[in-house]
């Protein structure tokens, strides 16, 4: 396939288009037309034929996509077909929780837990081992590990992202509730649970003027 | 202030204005010039005169920002300053997580958790009682409820966004890995953590044409 710029605004919708085909392939339909897609995504047909089209020729006119092609090539754009090995690091509610989640579905297998609190050494959170902070620059260095994800407190986060990319980690998803400040081949994800609230209240008090 | 109509790139950079100003004011400073913020947000200085003139006259040319007063009219815009009744749907270890989060700070206080467990009944979270589905409608009618948050696996979170907006619920959050299909008036802030994940695994691909 040819490399091309594609914008922020497609890779961000690039995700939804994989969840929707993989249904409609769950579902044993072979070929779908921009328009149908458009009605079930609430997407306008344009809109999708012009995002398809930065990945080169999907479709053909009259005759629509084919749908496991378009699945495919999607997953290969979006890098779910490899492996990704994670390791989450804080093992609180949301790092437990992180773990329970069926990731590996899509690639992303959470090799082990990192925490500070002595009583959890030892303990597994789904068959992953919680293993003890100052085992993790040697877990680093003996194991493949792609993304590290952050579900520390504040106060503690800056200080293990440091720590990580000092390793050689080169993405971390961060779900702390503050911006990394991280080396420029850094790739950082952020979930800011809050900043996701406060859009809603935004919406919640202005939604006489919202729109899908 | 006056109304207008704010695009919704705007408004998703809003919470993250709120955040920084929030720290700029716990550091006691009182006022800042778009070229500070602008170094500190990693954001152009034109694009956050930009932005703010979409709320009226915050700055004053060659004088900055008053902190404090931008600050509360960022909160006031985002309806942070009000009280934001949740419930959680799903006592799994998401909601537990979310239960456990100090989402308050910023208004938004959980009154209940809702979950299909017999075991759970009777439970508290934090001080936040777990009730059953089955009591969800007649605590809705007894309660004020603003947001309801989804945490129920994909294959429960229809029908519970359904039996909500039922009652009258007008803003969902959803966790559930699909989009929900509800009435024109119900707002819905989803948080796809296997879309961040995509979008993470595609960036780490694609790393030496990323700029923040």
């Amino acid at each position: 396939m040819e490399e091309r710029q594609i914008s922020k605004a497609v890779i961000k919708r690039l995700p939804r288009y994989y969840r929707y085909l993989e249904e409609i392939l769950n579902n044993g339909i072979e070929r779908i037309s921009s328009g149908e897609l458009s009605s079930k995504m609430q997407v306008t047909a344009s809109q999708i034929r012009q995002d398809l089209n930065n990945f080169g020729g999907f479709g053909q006119q009259g005759y629509g996509y084919n749908v496991k092609y378009l699945y495919d090539e999607i997953g290969k754009i979006l890098g779910v077909h490899q492996i990704h090995p994670m390791i989450i690091i804080g093992g609180g509610n949301f790092g437990h929780a992180l773990a329970n989640y069926d990731f590996e579905k899509n690639g992303f297998v959470t090799k082990a837990i990192f925490d500070v609190r002595p009583e959890l050494e030892g303990t597994f959170i789904r068959g992953i081992p919680v293993l003890m902070m100052n085992q993790l620059e040697d877990f680093i260095s003996r194991e493949t590990v792609e993304i590290a994800v952050l579900t520390l407190p504040k106060s503690q986060v800056a200080e293990a992202a440091q720590r990580l990319t000092r390793c050689g980690i080169k993405a971390l998803w961060n779900f702390a509730h503050l911006d990394l400040d991280v080396p420029e081949d850094v790739v950082v994800e952020n979930v800011h649970l809050v900043d996701s609230l406060m859009q809603l209240s935004y919406r919640i008090s202005n939604s006489e003027e919202e729109q899908i």
